[in-house]
């Protein structure tokens, strides 16, 4: 498997999918902010939505349609700058018209056309801009690296950089290539919604496949990340195969090789959504181990994660490690604090839930840098989970507060 | 019942009490750092701790002591600028040390001296100054107001002021006296262990009534306030009962005037907690109505008032109502958004789950005041939650980031 991550390499572009995207006058920048993708007759998919309740327009439609095509899908509709959320039967009524034009336009059915929407929250849903917009963006779909770079630059809001990530995997009946697009700043903006993630492949799958695939690559890489602990009304991740490769994920080799590719995509998106997360300072490599089970071991990792006091003193470099140990106490995980050990960077600062003698000088040193290792034994197991997070910082604050009359 | 609150007015001073506090070296600053209040025979106590996994050496020995007492205590000991907290044996064993000590000097039994401590985590436990000065500390107990206010400020860490709040509850017998002192300056501190509640009658009551009483109104107040959302190693609320005021909480007429006096000063105490945080500008009044049950308006609003985005929209005054619809559909209660209405100040902000025209301007200079209602309504039930919060400034950043090396 040969990975390519960010924006500087060559992508590996998958057979039977073409990007385009326009500008609609949706986002007030008047940058690119309405984004499809045309997929090939015979093309599966799989998604995992938001498990938050209220949910965006989008997601109701695009969940009733996957049922109904049978996870058959032709084409996704994504706009920037209005989340379609709060919108209530105007904002559902004008995704369906969306959707219908969409599949009409490209002879398709309107449940095999997928809609998304990230941007603000509870301002009525503009679907004659999109309307309007629509047959020049379906003409122009390509299937250039250009027309990839335009799709991830238009799903972005606040997000300072594209985000992309691709593998080729070389299996017996010849290469299979995996395309990941994503958009997400990290945290929830101001009324915005937060993370679209696109998976492309031409390797050809059911829809039961891939959705297996798709939910254990999101439990190691999207459900381990946070930056301020909260869920978006509109995170979708969806995983779509055209099968153009020829290869077919039952042939030999193919199933293990495609699934380490998926979670390494997966797992190089979720890093750099963490690390575009606006007033990030640090990154933070998050190793809970030795918990009981993996679940044990997610929710320690989560509750350090959120901890405002934890991630202020990693705002501050501050080997605070009193804080981390308080966390995992009241994570709700039945640790024994006097089996608990951590460490920061390469040094140990805690031994059996008491001090332990440390350079503080290098621990503050290792903490300044950009990404950091911080890893918490639990004493109780075998199990682990790696959880990307980041520290809390005053710029934060002043961007989440900002505000004028 | 007659409440005063605050540092400004004359207390009540329940009969049965001596107060006393010394400097013994812990705090760097020089302060009172050490205190004890003497209790008369036949006091009877009930207590609430942290539910951290992680708790400090005090609290260890205290649910130890309470039980082997039958809930009968003869003091309290505590001591700031240091939690004993991560200390290992060694903690345990000064903290028993300093009750054994405390106890013979008083003629009391070692089980009825109840310890507490508040400071800094994982540092030694100075066992040694404790013990020197436990002499003239139990010598200079007083039944004055100067006694009281003496021990309110030894409690301290890094609170700005002593919270305190006192009733006289007039029953046919005559009259009770309800004392309340509290530390906890909202947050946890660099390594500083939190709350800390001391609660004072000259009522006649069994440690089993009294568990009763603190138990329910712990729920109503000092469960339902949050600054960060992080629980404490060392949380503490005690409530003691002399019986000197010849009133038994069996008299006619006294349970009822007792609980509400109780949850009166309860509530004032948690009310300074939250206003002393450190970093605080606006202090919300969070209610959560029309839920199915209790446990269910706590969950919502917990989740509102731990939301990073809603508490710095709060710190702009940002009417932002989106955020605090979201918080409430990822809480875990079983909302319909659709039937969600919510309130900033005496505006409704959304209805039915949907942009509510309101003014912006009027919500924003209520949102800047030092306090504000915000008014969630779920509309699944009768139940409803007041839970106090505030919003998190760049100030409490810089506070808990700061770091040197």
């Amino acid at each position: 498997m040969r990975l390519t991550t960010g924006t500087a390499e060559a992508l590996a572009l998958p057979h039977g999918f073409a990007f385009s995207a326009v500008r609609a006058g949706i986002k007030a920048s008047g940058r690119l902010d309405l984004a499809t993708v045309q997929a090939c007759p015979g093309t599966t998919a799989a998604a995992v939505f938001t498990r938050n309740r209220v949910v965006a327009a989008p997601l109701e439609v695009a969940k009733v349609s996957l049922k109904s095509a049978k996870g058959r899908v032709r084409g996704v509709i994504v706009n920037s700058g209005n989340a379609n959320c709060a919108t209530g039967e105007a904002g559902l009524k004008g995704c369906q018209r969306v959707c219908k034009e969409a599949a009409r336009l490209a002879g398709a059915k309107a449940e095999e056309v997928l809609p998304a929407s990230t941007g603000i929250i509870g301002v009525p849903f503009p679907a004659e801009k999109i309307l309007a917009k629509l047959p020049d963006l379906i003409a122009q779909a390509n299937t250039s690296e250009l027309g990839v770079r335009q799709f991830s630059e238009a799903i972005l809001t606040t997000d300072t950089r594209p985000k992309l990530a691709s593998a080729v995997i070389p299996v017996r009946k010849g290469n299979v290539a995996l395309l990941g697009v994503a958009k997400g700043s990290g945290m929830i903006h101001p009324q915005l919604a937060t993370m679209l993630v696109y998976l492309f492949t031409d390797l050809g799958a059911t829809p039961r496949e891939l959705q297996g695939l798709l939910k254990e690559a999101c439990r190691e890489t999207f459900n381990c990340i946070s930056v301020d602990g909260d869920t978006s009304t509109n995170d979708t991740v969806l995983l779509l195969a055209s099968g153009q490769s020829g290869v077919r994920l039952k042939d030999a080799g193919a199933a293990k090789h495609f699934q380490s590719a998926l979670i390494a995509v997966c797992r190089s998106l979720a890093e750099q959504i963490v690390s575009d997360g606006e007033g990030v300072r640090h990154v933070i490599r998050l190793y809970v181990e030795q918990a009981k089970h993996y679940d044990e071991a997610l929710q320690v990792a989560r509750a350090i994660a959120h901890s405002s006091l934890v991630k202020t003193a990693w705002a501050g470099a501050d080997p605070n490690w009193g804080r981390i140990l308080a966390a995992a106490g009241y994570s709700g995980a039945e640790i024994d604090p006097r089996r608990v050990n951590i460490f920061i960077g390469d040094q140990q600062v805690c031994r059996a839930g008491q001090a332990h003698d440390f350079d503080e000088a290098a621990a503050h040193r290792d903490l300044s840098k950009p990404h950091c290792d911080v890893r918490v034994q639990l004493g109780r197991g075998r199990a682990q989970v790696r959880f990307y997070t980041t520290d809390l910082t005053a710029e934060y604050v002043h961007i989440n507060a900002d505000y004028s009359t």
